[in-house]
């Protein structure tokens, strides 16, 4: 790195379902060093084991950099408790006092979607904005509040849940197990269910779908459908433009009730996807109550990418650390 | 009174639609005294004047007290200008400035549901509770946030339009101009639009009603269908349930959203069903995302019925001045 460490660094990391990473990370949310791991199955112990060898393998440039660990699910920050993550079989898991007492110093879990929102004010497409949300659209849609400069995280460490706020009573069921939440009209997963339903339809507007998926209908999914709207494919199109509409008038939602100066958005899906991002501004300054009396909100393309969350994982536990 | 003036005391106002009340209120949120006038119509002008009268009046026992004006409608809490008010003719209304060079020392113009929600969390049902979202739930749904121990209004000062949430999208239309929104289901409006309807359908279960309205569907209004449910009519009692289910699926968007310890549900319908919000409990409880793997947020009926406004931006007035 040709660098002497520095007090000011820290070690973030990012559990995802499929992938580890780890990194540190200077005060100005610069990455000076990644490495990454395959999650190693959804056991809490193999899990714990591999953050374990990251943070030992980044110590060696940053011995005494306190570490911030983000996953998806839900947090207790006061104690550092993972009370539930839904890819990783963690239910009531300690996990801050168990690396804690591994790892020596400093530990602090938070949500990934916190994590990465958080990244997008400090040093993102959200520097400046102190009332900000921040949204990581993926297979579903993460989020996180930033108001008065501060991460809100509510009473219990769950704020932010944006994706599950029922935006259509009755519609599709989601993954929480109640219907029509927000995340099941403009996400990832929903991209794909609708171009699966496409696809099964038999329309001659599916074709190009069907045989992208080489006929298995079982194999569309959102990156699918995304990349086939990028190359011009009008029915994946016609998708990205509904899903685009919802995101809007979500969006519209979010503002009603929190009116940010600017909505950052990020994740897989967010990155991929400017057209839709695009359909959801309209859609968002048709819905926005009040419009015509009021200011519109920015909306921005997120700017750190896959390594937000790291970054700001690694932010959080330098200013608790 | 018999007490001295005190250099703690703040005068508030609540400007509503009918009326407007003043009061002199001291460090613990007790109004120590109180006047009210009709609204004189809706002219600037006029309303200006009311509480000119009604601030020069309170003044001699607090000849030096900071002044806070509610109102329902946006305020830019930086200029104190009123950009829009639903009841009155204020369009970018520069009201701050206006009162302040009449009436000279500190003024401090406050959106109404916010100065309720502020005076609930220093004074009332939210004490203590440091993330809370406070309903005022009359012919409408006002809404605030405090998190962190601070009223979040957002980056515009338009938080807290909770009522404008769509949760029914293509709707009943709203007074906003959009349709769905959550104040369409679960208000004094949404019971009399409810009951004039179930009236005009002419079902048996609606003579009562219409019977109590001498045959008049147009005079049936949230107050009336309240007033009969809590008097027994099964058919009003129905119209509760289904507001009171539309209110627990809204406040569990907002935990999805916001997660806050405590909601405080106050205003005329919030004070007057507490069937109301027994069913909202049970819908809210119904409703969460998470359920299991959280806990519930306390839901609250407010503590200190229609002089909030005006305690509120009084209180807001003195932490200003």
């Amino acid at each position: 790195m040709g660098t002497t460490p520095d007090a000011h660094w820290a070690i973030g990391l990012d559990i995802g379902g499929t992938k580890i990473a780890a990194g540190i990370v200077d005060e100005a949310g610069k990455l000076l060093h990644r490495a990454q791991l395959s999650t190693p199955g959804s056991s809490p112990q193999q899990v714990e084991q591999a953050v374990v060898d990251l943070v030992t393998g980044l110590r060696r440039w940053a011995p005494r950099a306190p570490i911030g660990v983000g996953a998806a699910g839900w947090m207790n920050p006061e104690t550092g408790t993972v009370l539930f993550s839904p890819h990783l079989a963690w239910r009531n898991e300690p996990l801050r006092d168990r690396l804690a007492t591994v790892l020596g110093g400093t530990v602090c879990v938070v949500n990934d979607a916190d994590a990465a929102g958080w990244a997008e004010y400090r040093f993102g497409a959200g520097q400046g904005e102190p009332n900000l949300v921040c949204l990581t659209l993926g297979t579903g849609i993460g989020g996180s509040l930033v108001a008065g400069g501060q991460l809100r995280r509510g009473r219990f460490g769950l704020a932010g849940e944006f994706g599950h706020q029922v935006i259509h009573p009755g519609g599709h069921r989601c993954e929480c197990g109640n219907r029509g939440c927000w995340e099941q009209y403009a996400s990832g997963n929903a991209l794909g269910r609708e171009g699966r339903e496409l696809a099964r339809a038999n329309s001659p507007v599916a074709h190009t779908l069907l045989d992208a998926a080489e006929g298995d209908v079982e194999a569309i999914n959102g990156a699918l459908v995304t990349e086939l709207a990028a190359a011009g494919d009008p029915a994946c199109q016609e998708l990205i433009i509904d899903a685009g509409q919802w995101l809007g008038l979500g969006l519209a939602n979010l503002a009603a009730a929190l009116d940010p100066g600017t909505f950052v958005i990020g994740g897989g899906l967010g990155s991929a996807s400017t057209r839709l991002l695009e359909e959801a501004e309209t859609s968002y300054r048709k819905n926005l109550t009040g419009r015509g009396y009021r200011p519109f909100a920015d909306i921005r393309q997120a700017g750190l990418g896959a390594d937000a969350g790291l970054i700001g994982a690694a932010d959080l536990a330098r200013q608790t650390g």
